[in-house]
């Protein structure tokens, strides 16, 4: 049995970047079978969550994130590090680096209109790597 | 083998509506052995998560959510679609459509007073589906 | 087959105990294969996400759950049972209790400054029971 485990790249601009990752899902997806797909985000800075993937949705979400952990309020974390990137850990702790889909024929069994994103809160653009496994139900 | 996913539907009504759907999962669980339950929801504008199921933490999560993101407020998505629901999209990709929890037995390793709750947050009733499904350890 | 499922217990202070378990998570994922690893922590005034663990970023996410459900409102699960935790109910379930890890030949997939952290809100200390499972790829 060989173990079903894709990598994503996806290249981020700076700022809070929300991006549609579904598309490469649903590729890395169509040659598995039935199971559950784990999608998880390596690093302190990202999140991945689903949204209806519109630009009203996706701003409305970005302007939530703004009032729980604004970009300029004052972080123990710059005070230490001067990275300028506290409020990008917060946010990223507060959503999480990890979701899973169930997945039947291949399928994501997704809303029709729930996309995956993943969320850069980094204050600079990255590469960011999005590990997808089978998990065989 | 049997592939072990099963759907639950729901029936919500309109506001936030937080519904205990522990009962019926651990009916789907006890025919179950071993392994970890994924739970989804499919939707943009549902969410899962657990809490003690009592009417005061009920409400507290309730208002919470509304400091979050108010049901009230102009969002861009409304302005788009004219459907009133921006909030309902926001507080769902806040809160996540998945969540799993370890089954042995058949009996879900929840805490004594650890319920497992949909969060309906559209404005109009909705008849839910979650999936669920067994992935073996 | 053996099932894979371990128990870890911390113990935590009374208040908002961010605690790093990663040392733990990584000894019993060493003997462990391929596959995901799945945590849960037990009880409905704990979470589990990921973050950062240096102190300046542990404060500011403290500091930012307490702007989200403040220690010191006026909680209806406290009005009803006088325990005086309704915040600690609000942020369980606001960050969820399960969180799912990719694993490679016993190796979390973890990004280099990401750190799992189990959340205590509860406002008295506790022994957490996690419970650790591998599901295989």
């Amino acid at each position: 049995m060989t173990i079903k485990t894709f990598r994503l790249q996806v290249a981020t601009t700076a700022g809070t970047d929300l991006i549609n990752i579904t598309p490469q899902v649903e590729r890395a997806a169509a040659s598995l079978g039935d199971g559950a797909l784990l999608l998880f985000v390596a690093g302190s800075t990202a999140a991945l969550t689903t949204i209806e993937y519109e630009s009203g949705a996706v701003a409305d979400l970005r302007a939530a994130l703004e009032r729980l952990a604004p970009r300029d309020m004052v972080y123990a974390h710059d005070r230490r590090w001067e990275d300028g990137n506290g409020y990008s850990h917060v946010r990223a702790a507060l959503l999480g680096p990890s979701l899973t889909i169930p997945i039947q024929g291949g399928k994501l069994l997704l809303g029709t209109w729930q996309q995956i994103i993943v969320c850069d809160f980094d204050n600079r653009p990255r590469t960011r790597e999005i590990i997808v496994q089978l998990l065989p139900a």
